[in-house]
């Protein structure tokens, strides 16, 4: 099971102590992005004529914008991994279509290999017995 | 180009006038997952504990946190669909390689299937001389 930890993190320019099993690494990199987010909005002019409840539902909306953002590019990753799953499907099956035609051709081919050695020898054969025929005739 | 909207949300029971590039439709998603988000919050006793500016601060950890772990998830995603491109990659090279081979063998089938022809030719011109130097003889 994991651990739950303590982490101290500054918002905003006030310590939290946060209780949870995140490591300090990934709450200290959520802390330091929300920061980043409040000191875009503070370096705007408009900011600074909204009442404290403005500012932090808009604070909340765009870290939610953000996440429904990510989100949305996630349902593209995931279809784009479901659009390649269903190629591999359809390669692997391509591969076997193909092994299974090579198999067959190469058994046609070992075939053909034997028939034709089988021809060759009836060649010979046939040829030696017409060349003792000829020679028969000669003498 | 996009047009400008402006869009009437309801956040913990204030409307705010968004403008935006945003379609309303997608506002209204994001205005309804944090109010959501605080809805969770007010359920729990240790929210009554605490004061307005931590409560936001919670809030605003609570949606980055769903923002980190949403982008985590896409990593994730991003590294299966980046091997899947491999595996693609790798099948199709095969898929490549089968068919040189099957166009290699079917070749080799195809001269061999001459051969065989020509050596069938072969040997019923053989067999009908044979037969012909054996009536000879008979007579």
């Amino acid at each position: 099971m994991k651990k739950q930890n303590d982490t101290d993190v500054i918002i905003c320019g006030r310590r939290y102590t946060i209780s949870g099993f995140e490591s300090e690494d990934y709450l200290q990199r959520v802390a330091s992005y929300i920061n980043g987010r409040n000191e875009e909005f503070k370096r705007k002019n408009f900011y600074k004529l909204l009442d404290t409840e403005t500012r932090n539902i808009l604070m909340q909306l765009n870290i939610a914008d953000d996440y429904f953002k990510g989100k949305e590019q996630m349902e593209l990753l995931q279809k784009e991994n479901d659009a390649r799953n269903r190629d591999i499907f359809e390669l692997k099956h391509e591969a076997i279509e193909a092994q299974t035609k090579l198999t067959a051709l190469q058994a046609e081919l070992d075939k053909l290999k034997a028939d034709y050695f089988a021809a060759q020898k009836t060649i010979v054969r046939l040829e030696t017995e017409l060349s003792e025929r000829k020679k028969e005739k000669q003498e």
